[in-house]
């Protein structure tokens, strides 16, 4: 009559599932990836419910013996999946019967799946932004020691993708630092509110039995326990949040693809790409392509999909667990390999001369609207002198630089021969010694600035 | 000194690739589905190559056998990927060298992995496409005949989620029918679009050979050719266009899920849902889930989210191919998987009772309005008394139609004993006669024009 | 020659701007809202170039009466904009012109537009995340006192839009509560990455000149100072970060609002929407629509959507400042009008016996598989045995109570006589008194902990 | 008791609104601008109810004559918005009532606003699409015109941003005039299915009238008529279609914008653009930025966040018309001006001579594979020779042609004097005369279809 009870739900059921349907619904190729969580979970469970006197002491040796035993089998990749196996929860507990029979058969009390797949992801989810957060952090210490080792090299800062400014190279190294320290940030905040534990919350109500939350939540090792049953089992506030980090922290390493990629174009010639990061054509003999650049590039893309769709899901529910959430449970675990740390002095070099080579007299135009100002002509004004002297520069054909005393005095008496002080890189540069200018000064004090957050960040110093 | 060959590209190159990026690099896992497209697309080319006296052929016939060969190795399913192959083009032009030697060099003449990639993705769609055609006939179908079966069956029609008039279920069921016509045609057109064949764009510049363009286009039934191979190669449009595509056919499916969830909800109990295609709880015996029904909902999520993403990785992008694209490349390949054309009638069963029963009287306070419009009243006049009718009946706590007539000419002496007409759900429905209404006649038409739209698009009618 | 210099940067321009590409490249439609963060931003800049000796006492007296009078015409909505007010800083710096002459022309010393506008921004939205954190605030209170007002009154909890178990009424309050506390923390910790001070910055290489950077941060009240020039003026973290809370917690506003409209449904009629918030049909009279609750439920979908292009627009770009960053300017203004917090206790009423009426038997299998638990037997044989008894009950078409206990023990023989007292859904309900269950005590400590939590976050207690 | 009845649907209400519901819910700051569709829609029932005999020809007359004048108000911009409309349709009727009297009342019989407001819908977008599809062919005709009067000049062709093969500027300006014909014709069958008739199809049950939505259509110049009651006024697949149509479009002219900022950059030197296109920097004299590019790029990704904000909403949305609706009734409404065509060609001016000094011999090392495939190597082997060659030349830091007879037959002793004929970009390039390639004959028949495509494609034209 009723189906064979291989499912954790099939009392009330009369015949078997369409296997479309099963096939529709099964999610196991997916959250097999949380095997792990899931044995941890249920090995602090049974123990609650010891405590509990749901199970005897003995039942939950046998439990916990029987689940160390798949967790071996896992972890040995002989784990067997059989055709009944819907999912990683429905897996494990079908083969902890097979292995001590009926005590398995007690190890669900109280539980839900709700409020297990839940406590699964966020186990799963922590360890993930541990090994992304050492991952940033190791970046982030290669692109700061970097930017020590090359703080004398200048090169054209560039705003709307023209020439600005001279600045330091290590000016633009940190700048993509500092986005990455904020990215860590926001991860460990992300972090605290991943580590709640909401296994008790069963379904929908809460526990009917004498579990002890406090006690699972010390041993899961998590930070808080969640204040409502029907909030904990179905929000997933946490997900939707880390797609969102892992989207905007992939946009600043496309920006920083981005910028590198023209640095290596013929044109700019800033950079050489190392050919152990660089593909060719199958057509053009000639061609070196950047395209692990191009491939960083493209994963913001990617993975900010997820997160529209994501919330797109969300939008669409009413309260609680709806089964619309098991599409994104496992959605969500491929995107620790969405992040690449290697050693990125490697990746490329840079070619110093050709860099200053592009420092160019009109990128000191500001300085000599300055030079002005400190003779006492209000800003506005000498940014309109210092506009003419450039339009004057290009009516002739020559560098800025080029334009004589005489020239210049025609544009503004203001203008003396000290004014040849003006055409220096290296000096103007060094004028920027204000916080977070591109002053060597100002430089090293933010290397020395994001070396403290590594270090302070860096979990194995705690 | 140069790398070892086994590459399409490596001549230039000193080394070897850093294994990390060798990994980031590969999209063989992804993109070997379309294993059987990229051997048609060689098939073709190899012929092109001869009529052009590229090959000889003898070499045309040597590599057409061991494409075959290859062809029969995928289908076996006992084609060997190695460590080298980092697409389906590598890996299949590989193998064939392994099994005809020389001759395998001059595959390649004239072509770029730009123009056989994205060929090769043309072909895989095209046939998707078909395989999606088909189904969506088949679900529009099921529907129409359901409609046809079950018109005599009179239910709630509801705007914003509230009774609003008396309507024919069948009413209901084609106007999702509708949706998905729609779907279909504008399926046709994505279609046109995708049928145009890019082979003999080379990497950007076009072919330099006397490749016939137009003999290939015919040898792999192509619709068009490529106007301008700068944009054979680079544009991925038709990608984009499908995958909105799907994402708006999957929010129709959606729309419909939902409707059906609330009608399965104990509160409505419009419909009952097979056992076959619900779950059941792990902890709540007496559940009953629509999961089938969920689980359509949550994929217009998944694939908007896909298309997003794609946007936003091509709106970052120049002119011309970008390795950015490659992690597209098979993301699509995906979405075939993503339908469900069940036996409708089978999912579900409707309860007509329940349906009848939820009919209620000020469900005709429209009619109520359009009685006094029939005696001259202006509607927005009579649309206020009937609201005051409502009013009164909800003040006495007493349905519509339990308002006497002189409870009706208190509000407006227009209202006469033959107001009793009114009461009458089946003469109600029957009023809306005209194209589109829900009246017996207009339904039945509806019917019969989407019967006909299904035996139109049908391909195998043709 | 030259253009007129009402520009802020004519000098080397010939000729005039083509007029469509002047109006295409205006802002001051939208950043007008910034005036006054604008003007405060100027006034602290004109101190910080006194102390640096590029404007003297006097001029610095006289630019900030100008700034005051501007901040005047302002308030009062009589500033005139005029043609060439490209944005909110021209025209703020073309009036200070008209009104003290030449000094006018030293505050930008130093200064940039790039520097100038994220300032502005910076300004603008920590003022706007304020009011929004009030206003969570009151919302939170005022659903904490209406679950603390209506604990008694129990309701059917429901998992998949399908009935699970009872819960109490103030539960599901609640669990929408805990959800907007969440929100209310990742907006303190957004309100602490706004907080920071880009002024300074110039272009991007930082200012040559003696500005007091940290003076600036006290006058404008920021947090701390950017640490890197580049950053400080082309990120826009902040606005995606603020952009996707906004979505997230619309999202939870949103499910609150389809959980209500269900409620409101005649079929489930739980609740009734207050006359004063809802709205009615132009065509039948008898509709009554709960408008502001579909309103509220589609704010998500455009908040989100605008997170989404923001996203678009930032992954395309390189380093720095970029022109595509003005489009996003104000939109981000839009935002703060887009929350609504009425007093919820007015919007709808509950209706008691219905939701009462609503509470099934078979609600309770789970109990039923507890009672069994508690005789001894695993929950897994348990959860079959009550599904068979739901079956049972089903194919008599009774209720799940009305099985006799000779009924029940042709299921199991475990059943005995007491098994009458598991159908009591108030004890039940008292069973889920765990931290973050149902029971009574439960909720109220739940009630407890957010009224502590709204107290501690109000900005008047502090 | 009951409320005033300036509101359409008010009869049944008592007491009014809540103050912020009746601003929460109003949509007349935006759907205004539908007026002229609005009134046109109205005319065009008044016709059809006179033909049902539901007003006197009499009454429609003077419905006819007060929906004049309330044009003519609107065209004069006299038209005075008071408190109490709600939308564009509620005012155009509570001015009719104000002119006219008890008529107008007559006007919305049988019709709700439910069809009324998708029938302005369509009539806007119907007339906006004529606009767009104007606007685009006249670029792209600018753009053909363009690419014939420059056939004869070459410059790098890139992919990957690296420098790949010569190719024609002309070339590259027919991609991306190619792109916009693809969305000229997308468009088109856009347009096909927003020109279909919803009036007539009532709040959801179709009309009990003896409307002839036959003439109707014909009045209105539809294309066709709603098939479904249901689906005419709940569905919104056409704006769902076209935002993803302008956000595809944007995306071309983003992609195009990008390229011409790369070439624009001094690194690239081959365009200039404009002084009349271009602003400068308030902080930097010499800066000229390419702000109208930017502007255009940004566009995509504001017009793809409203299809995705859209998409979103619907998601989340069951059968027929929900109030959420409403808040994208006019977000559409805004695109038409998100488009600029302007006259190209004044925007910037090529650098021939940059553009033939960026050619290098290395852009011709697949010529070199080639040259050896001409001798019968096969291709795989020819491309790792030439591979070696440009690898020689990098090791000499010679050019690739600058390598001797000697120097490549040391490599392959294929090659013999006649290698020179290689060295010649123009010959090059000659050789990509099949379809779609690069040399004059192609580039030449590209512009002659494309001048085709223009022509059948105007409208005027028919």
């Amino acid at each position: 009559l009723a189906s064979d009870g291989s499912k954790l739900w099939g009392g009330r059921f009369v015949g078997d599932n369409d296997p479309i349907m099963e096939k529709f619904n099964a999610s196991i190729a997916y959250d097999q990836r949380m095997w792990d969580a899931d044995i941890r979970g249920s090995k602090a469970y049974v123990k609650a419910l010891e405590k509990a006197k749901l199970v005897t002491t003995d039942e939950m040796t046998q439990i916990l013996q029987g689940l160390d035993q798949i967790f071996e089998e896992w972890s040995k990749n002989v784990f067997v999946i059989k055709p009944g196996d819907e999912d990683i929860h429905t897996a494990n507990e079908r083969r902890l019967k097979e292995l001590i029979g009926t005590p398995a058969g007690k190890l669900h009390t109280g539980r839900s799946r709700n409020d297990q797949v839940v406590t699964d992801m966020r186990l799963w989810l922590r360890d993930a932004i541990s090994t992304l957060t050492d991952n940033a952090l190791q970046l982030m210490s290669t692109m700061v020691e970097r930017a020590a080792a090359e703080i004398d090299v200048l090169f054209p800062g560039y705003t709307h993708m023209q020439r600005a400014q001279p600045i330091r190279w290590s000016h633009w190294i940190l700048s993509h630092a500092v986005a990455l320290s904020r990215d860590v940030d926001r991860l460990q905040e992300i972090k605290k509110r991943v580590s709640v534990l909401p296994l008790g919350s069963g379904a929908i109500a809460g526990t009917p039995f004498d579990i002890d939350r406090e006690q699972l939540r010390k041993d899961l090792e998590f930070d808080g326990i969640s204040l409502n049953s029907m909030d904990a089992t179905g929000q997933r506030d946490f997900v939707a949040e880390f797609l969102f980090w892992a989207s905007l922290c992939l946009t600043h390493l496309s920006k920083m693809a981005e910028d590198l990629m023209l640095y290596s174009t013929k044109e700019f010639s800033f950079i050489t790409l190392s050919d152990a990061y660089s593909t060719g054509s199958s057509l053009m003999p000639q061609k070196k392509n950047a395209d692990s650049l191009e491939l960083i590039r493209s994963k913001a893309g990617r993975v900010f999909g997820r997160c529209a769709g994501f919330m797109m899901t969300l939008k669409g529910l009413p309260s609680t667990y709806n089964k619309d959430l098991q599409v994104w449970k496992c959605v969500f675990v491929q995107n620790g390999n969405d992040f690449v740390s290697s050693d990125v002095s490697a990746v490329f070099q840079i070619k110093q001369s050709a860099m200053t080579a592009a420092l160019s007299p009109d990128m000191l135009a500001t300085d000599l609207a300055y030079y002005l100002v400190r003779k006492g002509m209000p800003f506005r004004e000498a940014h309109g002198i210092s506009g003419k002297a450039v339009f004057a520069a290009e009516s002739k054909n020559i560098a800025l630089n080029q334009l004589t005393v005489a020239d210049l005095s025609a544009v503004s008496p203001l203008f003396e021969s000290d004014v040849s002080s003006v055409w220096d890189y290296r000096s103007s540069v060094e004028q920027y010694s204000a916080p977070g200018g591109t002053a060597q000064r100002s430089v090293a004090a933010q290397v020395e600035h994001l070396r403290t957050c590594v270090l302070q960040a860096d979990p194995l110093t705690d």
